[in-house]
């Protein structure tokens, strides 16, 4: 798997000091063309900016290229930078595969879900990091409070307040190690009281229905049209039975990218309140909102009735395990229960670091810093595609690190597979769709502009780019998607693992 | 609740900047005197170390002790330090209760469980952390292997042969959020696998037995003798109806203290391959042993039918939330399943940083320096202790942060009720025996020398030893003990916390 240039080096086994470093890199780049992990056409990082991932000198990235450019596995032009060559792709057939089989994993990961990762602020995170572990009473260290930190809970109460509209204090906050606890833990509170199943969005994500499921809760779609998900369909009166509560992301559909429309929150409210039901709000990149007013957390119209779940996946990094609930005082007490008599889940060190950062100010520069740069690669990726694949239509642009490309009718499998070709992990819209959803089918693709790294942007763009053009024009292949690939199987495992099990928020 | 003078500090809103720290401080210390909550005759630490603990100049401090030495609430003696002046104990009596009603929390806590959180390596912790972010792969910060790290698998994979005899590949070696959450998956898996109970040792933590039993599996004591838990009663013919797991502390029985004996080993290794049994190896303090050779890990002699549950809750902090499973391939994906598609629960800042703790040798020389912190701790308890309270017997000394001190027949109500009034939390060794357990009852206590913070480690002393000495002559109260006082409610809440929730492992 490689997903990443900082990966490739490392997976390659590159042998990155002493004097063998140049032919490290060659070799291993080398390699990486031949296998056809990087595919023709591909622009490769610049020198320095590869240089600086491996932790290595610009010259001896450039010296590598220089090689391979002479072997003629690369090619370099003035003012586009270098590429690999273009080689004759191998051609479809059923009877020789070993030969045809292309290797494993993808060239660029287009799938949503991660944040750019190597956006995390490092150098200021360690600065938190030091700060907080300089003034922590020593039995912070200890076995603590199962809601968590209060110096964290502190400091999310009034970052919720002042960036979500949330209304929360330290009491009613409950850290956990990311939405999937989060909602593992609310699930088994939900079947605890006797619920049965839990309504869901006809879009959203299949490893969060089979966490909900795992708890014992059938999942329940919801209808979905132009305003987002029909909230009316909970009115008592020909609802789905026996549902008394609804996971909902109001603020940025996932995947469709659309607020909930206002007449929508306040029916979903209102059926909370007449039945007291419960309304699980999943704020999962609240923070990333580019072109028009941020649209507060559906929890602040009513504390009583929504577990606020926020997550510090998406503006930081998922490698953190760092999620928080809002709970109503109703259902705090089987939370904490849930959760344990201590806090037998989340380290100590970074609930102090974010605390910090926070309350420092930290925070809401990276996440300033991160909604520009995320902005910038929207604008980008929706200004190319106008000219390189003017049939696709940008859709969910407004807010969050993920778009939806409508596709011209009939051409999604013939995009699906030119992706494929281009060593895309991407996936369709459909992939994101409820089972049991009545809403119809519509050509699309889901694409996490926020995953790649910087330096990979520009190819993973030109790229997206390539494929929809060629997709889109209904190429000679139009017959075939990735799904019937044979030789796509390592890339498929790939995208399996993505929505399966990499992606729980 | 005050564990440590810094967090009496913390907690009494000290005035910590600017001119104030001198008042605030004299105020702080004179109405803890004045509450109850630092006792007469305790020894306050030196101002040299309180002066470090609180980070203030030490002047300050000498200053404030020489305000309350001329108040008369504290008195100094050339030699012995300042102590809490004496003055007349409040007399029970069940007329005026709000008056004699002593304030909550302990001034020293003896219960097992928490290392001396002071004793945490902050500063080698930091630099570990630094050299691990500026190496780790974007990608680390990302969804990860259910597993955890590899970094940090391979590292315990070495450290864990080299030190505990465990034979274990980075492959079959599974991060879990401390000892709590490894038995929380084993309990699943055990009761997805139809098991209805699970055999125990007749002492133990009622919080490990509750995990089990929330799991839906019964726990059913073996008996114990003098060469530890009777194994042997695991034997098809005799023993315990319907039990395919044991959930043994083979290196130092908790809280007895002994190993098991080899014979006993070598008993439930014969049954666990008889009956493809599992035997659940909880090694929670195997790090530290001062006198005998170190006693590997039962897991060494049959990886087929042991899983090792280590942590780093001992030796470090449990605030770090990190433990590892060292899993029979017969059960691994059992317990990947159970902890979900992908690694939901730990963070990988404190997995990266504690790999690069164990490779680069900190951990090593962390975990020496403790060892002989805490011997020194024990000789200086069972020295004291031999002088002061000689009918009393320290057991299980040779390992661990805890020992178990038999009392005088008869005396064991009279020395919870002296300890009370010292303001010690500290348990009766009966809080640790399993209710079905046909073991016969023994007056002794169990104390925790590894939880106080260094300077409060010789003033906790003076109190255990006291309270020893007192109690173990039978004193005029003799007929009490702390479970009937009402004036130690808040202590026993203490207490009753200590050993319900906040000693998971």
């Amino acid at each position: 798997m490689v997903k990443s240039w900082a990966t490739l080096g490392v997976d390659l086994h590159l042998e990155l000091t002493g004097t063998g470093v140049r032919k490290g890199l060659t070799n291993a780049l080398r390699e990486a063309v031949r296998s056809g992990r990087l595919a023709p056409g591909i622009r490769l990082p610049s020198s320095r900016s590869l240089a600086a991932d491996l932790g290595i000198a610009r010259n001896t990235v450039a010296d590598a290229y220089a090689d391979l450019v002479a072997e003629g596995w690369l090619t370099a032009r003035q003012g586009s930078g270098t590429s690999v060559a273009q080689r004759p792709m191998p051609t479809r057939s059923v009877t020789s595969p070993p030969h045809r089989r292309v290797p494993s994993g993808p060239a660029y990961d287009l799938m949503p879900g991660s944040p750019d990762l190597s956006f995390f602020p490092r150098t200021a995170w360690l600065k938190a990091s030091r700060r907080a572990l300089a003034t922590a009473p020593h039995d912070a260290l200890g076995y603590g409070d199962p809601r968590g930190r209060v110096e964290l809970r502190t400091a999310l109460a009034g970052y919720l307040a002042r960036a979500r509209g949330v209304r929360a204090n330290p009491e009613n906050i409950v850290i956990c190690s990311g939405f999937a606890h989060g909602l593992m833990l609310l699930g088994q509170v939900l079947r605890g009281r006797g619920l049965k199943s839990l309504a869901v969005e006809s879009y959203g994500l299949d490893v969060h229905w089979r966490l909900a499921e795992r708890a014992g809760l059938r999942t329940v779609p919801l209808g979905f049209d132009e305003l987002g998900t029909r909230t009316e369909e909970l009115a008592p009166s020909g609802g789905p039975a026996g549902v008394s509560a609804v996971l909902l992301t109001p603020a940025h559909q996932f995947p469709m990218g659309l607020p909930l429309h206002p007449d929508r929150r306040a029916a979903v409210v209102d059926w909370a309140r007449r039945g007291d039901g419960l309304i699980l709000e999943d704020d999962y990149d609240g923070e990333f909102r580019y072109d028009r007013k941020p649209v507060g957390a559906l929890q602040g119209l009513d504390p009583d009735h929504v577990v606020y779940l926020g997550t510090a996946s998406k503006s930081l990094a998922p490698g953190l395990r760092l999620g928080w609930l809002v709970l109503p005082p109703s259902i705090a007490a089987e939370v904490l229960a849930a959760k344990g008599g201590s806090d037998w889940s989340c380290g100590v060190l970074d609930q102090l670091t974010l605390a910090e950062f926070i309350a420092s100010g930290g925070y809401d520069r990276h996440v300033r810093a991160a909604r520009l740069h995320y902005r910038r690669r929207r604008d980008a990726l929706v200004a190319q595609l106008a000219v390189q694949a003017p049939a696709v239509r940008a859709t969910g642009i407004a807010a969050g690190l993920h778009v939806v490309l409508r596709l011209p009718p009939g051409t999604e499998r013939s995009a699906l597979r030119a992706a494929a070709w281009q060593r895309l992990a991407v996936h369709s819209l459909d992939r994101y769709r409820h089972a049991e959803s009545t809403v119809g089918r519509t050509d699309a693709l889901v694409v996490g502009y926020g995953t790649p790294p910087d330096h990979a942007w520009s190819g993973a763009l030109d790229a997206l780019c390539a494929a929809l053009s060629l997709g889109g024009a209904g190429g000679a292949d139009g017959a075939g998607g990735v799904e019937d690939f044979e030789e796509f199987e390592d890339l498929k495992d790939f995208m399996d693992r993505g929505v399966g099990g990499s992606f729980p928020g």
